[in-house]
């Protein structure tokens, strides 16, 4: 348990669009305004922040970690700042596989965690929205978790969040005080299920929860519409910090107390029939 | 599986007073209206429907099941309507012990499932409520499923509804369509979490679900003030019915097309990694 009982945060709601320079430019600047505009101690990038979604680009996006232009801005950024930075999605080359990745830097500029989804973005809503990102993507298998001078932190991306599970295993077995999202939902799921998803996965796991979209390219309607509506919540499932579509930084205070409250106030997580059913960790 | 495709419900948002004779009455009063406006498969009693919230009322409204009159007069109504029905709570003395239990009627009157609450109300938000149910009641241990001929239904009970690994054990095991919680959530957990409790678990599990509450007793601001609310949510987690605090009844169509289009469309069941996690059942 860090030292921390409050500590703020700040969501990078960036635009994305198809110039990868410019999306890299984009991320730094958008940073430094968060760093020097409110002084937070963690910030968050969003799902694809250096690439636009959709499956055509991975294959130009992409960057081995060990020669990544991408996470050489992130760790510089993060040690001049001293912050501890989660950089969403990077699509990362491995050997012949791609991966849907976020990186999360202390603030020495050292990589800390790595997480590779876990679950893809395999959907088909007739006549609304189709997406196999499995068709160039490969899954992540791991539990990950960030372990800061702030909180220890679980980190999932996007599509991850719609399975309890995952959640679930990072509280009971690693013990995470806060969840991070970096997430690209769209403009079908995001009115659909967005809000009812994180607020859920923060009260049901007693957590604070941070989750981070870009902003929708209204510009363009012939692109992947991101949903936006980044937001912050806290573990008795509040939103306590939001917006709506366009780029913007949103900021938050993370009182941990919180997390104290609602464990003695609602107890569920000591109340837990584990002599019935239990959620269990096979890695 | 059953042949119905669709088939309609009906949930019973009955004031409940401080007596037992009239609320019986009252019961089958608001079930035979149901029953005649609405011809539904189904009809849900609330939580506490012949007995207020409180914990000195247990003894005086317990009942033995085999010489119970509120499971007489719910045989006899189910039976007479040719109705499934959920009657809500009542106090059922078992021994020296004391359960809050939901009752599961056949369309011939007969008992086909009880449910034992299995996790009990105890919270403390200082200043604003506290409540331990495990004072005077004793927890069930139990997967309880209702067969009927419209669709597998599982049953919790309130508090039941914070447990995610219930609902998921009743889902993964046991195959349900439809969880039902009879529930009395109250005018400060009600607002906080009531509505993002029942949609999750309806969207994670791709399931619909009821839940019915007792309408509020504005008249006397002494007694537990029950939230009202009753929902119905469909396997999306969109609200298909639902209403206010006032005595009611409401009633929804239940298409269960849609459980096999969500299943297809966002297929999360098909892609929980259970090479990583899983939830499993104990009993």
């Amino acid at each position: 348990m860090s030292s921390f009982k409050k500590f703020k945060i700040a969501l990078c709601q960036m635009k994305v669009i198809n110039d990868k320079q410019s999306n890299i430019r984009k991320a730094k600047e958008i940073i430094e305004i968060a760093c020097s505009n409110y002084k937070p101690e963690l910030v968050i990038l969003p799902e694809y922040f250096n690439c636009p979604v959709g499956l055509g680009y991975t294959e130009n996006y992409a960057e081995e970690e060990s020669n990544s232009q991408s996470l050489a801005m992130l760790s510089e950024v993060a040690k001049r700042n001293k912050i501890n930075l989660i950089g969403g999605y990077l699509p990362i080359k491995d050997g012949n596989k791609f991966y849907n990745t976020s990186y999360c830097f202390d603030r020495t500029g050292t990589i800390k965690a790595r997480h590779r989804k876990n679950h893809l973005f395999d959907i088909d809503i007739p006549g609304k929205i189709s997406y196999q990102e499995s068709a160039t993507l490969s899954p992540g298998k791991n539990f990950t978790v960030f372990d800061t001078d702030v909180a220890k932190i679980g980190i999932g991306i996007c599509y991850d969040i719609r399975f309890p599970e995952y959640a679930h295993i990072l509280k009971k077995n690693y013990g995470i005080e806060m969840l991070v999202y970096p997430a690209a939902f769209n403009t079908v799921t995001g009115p659909m299920h967005w809000e009812l998803l994180h607020r859920s996965r923060a009260l049901d796991n007693n957590v604070f929860l941070a989750i981070c979209s870009p902003a929708r390219n209204t510009e363009n309607s012939n692109v992947y519409q991101c949903y936006g509506y980044s937001s912050v919540d806290n573990p008795f499932g509040k939103i306590i910090a939001t917006t709506e579509q366009d780029e913007c930084i949103i900021e938050a205070e993370i009182d941990k107390s919180l997390i104290k409250d609602i464990s003695e106030q609602i107890p569920t997580w000591k109340q837990k029939r584990i002599d019935m059913y239990d959620v269990i960790n096979k890695l």
